[in-house]
């Protein structure tokens, strides 16, 4: 890590900042507890919700600086509720690295997430910002943070065999959708827009701005297992292995022939090998066209987004989070 | 559940208000979410913290009221952190029941955690006191959670075989039970003092009654399975389980004689039995005085902690903590 956060916000590298603030606020430290939560997020990922939060409290006539606290709290929150999803979802790999309940153990895994959850409200805190608008975005983490558990749990009772009726749960996927990604992105713009000053409509504006970002970054997440490319250093059959029900599957048990129904039903079935599990979805999502419906569905969220950020009056911020809606349906990693 | 939050607070009954306020929280909904965030908290223990926390705000000239949401919220970390140890130590009992995570499955559990831990941060934010101070509560607690975090991976790394040294861990104790225990019983008593009112040294003056109650409380927890009376609905032999060397232990291996010490070196060996474990331990305890010196300890504890109630305006309440600290080493469950 070379540079400091302001001089990183002096070449306007927003990412540099982040980057910088981040390593500052997790430095490799001496002691067990230092190197557990140092390890958990020394792999920067693509920053995507601090970037939003900073181009946000940007778009409305703030400044990066009053911002970045609340940035390096949001990419906490994310990382923390990784480390637990890795836990629960048994993936021993994130981001190229073995996960912290892989190279750790699930006791000090859980531990390490719980302290980066309690480290994002001290992060908040730390703002130079009225106490009343910096208390709102305590509220906005808050209230983010409980909708991706309760995302989690509803993802979790989709998953239980009994309870996968994948006619019936193209609703739920998008209601998990929401909650998972969605929120958490949705309380990242309205952070930022109101760390910038900006006005109760702004911050709605770009709160749904954020929401359907988050849900079209989402949906192409859940295509990626198809679209044949690299991975993000998540195996490609880890939602398949546990035999998550995800939007193109769902489509083609929907759109297809009665072949590609019975082929979901088999693979969500549980009695195959991941990889056979995974081949199986394929072809179901590839054959019967789901593919080509779920990247036009994942577009058109898109540019919902897009559409929520008229009238802005910082240009070039709203250029960035225009560019990070596009990027989130266009993308193979 | 009878009655309401603000008939309890007529009735001047702290903890009967505090039961009413986290009932309402955590009502029993409809959904699997609601179901395991109501069943984590749905028996209520000692409620020491929150009530410490309403009387620290009395102590200084504030109301009960005010600070009841900030009351609901120390219990939630607290419970939170409970649901996540219960994991990580294999404890399948918690007051009677069966923990969230032998009921539900540790997936569901860690969510359960996490979710109780953010809606703590929600709870915060609707304390009725300038942001200032309420912002001041969110730092507090955050810190506190942090402590909690670090004091947890400390004990874990005394409890690793090879990093066992009985006779040098007396001070490692002693910083896992400031960190494990302390540190939250501060963190209520300071946010009490501060959505009371007090002044800065009011603050300091109920934090550190709060350390010091919390220490003498974690002590006196680890001597319960000496005193031989009933539980806490957790297994006497848990600690001894997961070979934990607390304070007792410590001292007999201390203070004891040299068939004392090798039995406590061979109790933490883990080569027996839980059962065979705490009956080892129990012998090292009793027949070594270390029970009575650790008892001793415990009750310095607690005067140092009634010390700090000096000057306080508020008389009814300084009574509450007063016995608080009391009972914190004068009981056996």
């Amino acid at each position: 890590m070379t540079g400091t956060v302001s001089e990183a916000l002096r070449t306007d590298d927003p990412a540099e900042a982040i980057r910088a603030a981040l390593a500052r606020r997790r430095p490799r430290s001496g002691d067990r507890f230092g190197e557990l939560t140092h390890y958990a997020m020394a792999v920067p990922g693509k920053l995507l919700r601090p970037l939003m939060l900073v181009a946000s409290a940007e778009a409305v006539g703030g400044t990066a600086e009053t911002a970045l606290p609340a940035a390096v709290a949001v990419e906490h929150l994310h990382v923390a509720s990784l480390v637990h999803d890795d836990i629960i979802d048994g993936d021993d790999l994130r981001r190229g690295r073995p996960s912290v309940h892989a190279r750790y153990g699930v006791a000090d895994a859980i531990v390490t997430g719980d302290a980066l959850l309690f480290d994002l409200f001290a992060s908040v805190a730390e703002c130079a910002a009225p106490p009343r608008v910096v208390m709102a975005v305590v509220a906005e983490f808050a209230h983010a943070g409980g909708d991706l558990c309760r995302g989690q749990v509803l993802e979790s009772t989709m998953v239980s065999p009994g309870a996968t009726r994948p006619g019936s749960a193209l609703e739920d996927y998008l209601d998990v959708a929401a909650a998972k990604t969605g929120a958490l992105f949705r309380a990242a713009c309205r952070a930022g827009a109101l760390l910038g000053g900006g006005s109760a409509g702004q911050v709605d504006q770009l709160g749904d701005y954020g929401h359907h970002t988050g849900v079209a970054f989402q949906m192409q997440d859940d295509l990626l297992p198809y679209l044949g490319a690299g991975t993000s250093g998540k195996p490609d059959a880890s939602d398949a292995a546990n035999l998550r029900p995800t939007w193109p599957v769902l489509l083609a048990h929907r759109e297809g022939r009665p072949e590609h129904r019975a082929a979901v039903e088999t693979a969500l079935s549980g009695a195959l090998e991941p990889e056979e599990t995974l081949e199986l979805l394929r072809f179901a999502v590839t054959d019967s066209g789901a593919l080509d419906e779920a990247r036009r569905g994942a577009r058109d969220r898109s540019r919902l987004a897009l559409a929520c950020l008229r009238g802005l009056p910082g240009a070039a911020a709203t250029d960035r989070l225009a560019a990070i809606a596009e990027i989130a349906v266009d993308r193979d990693r």
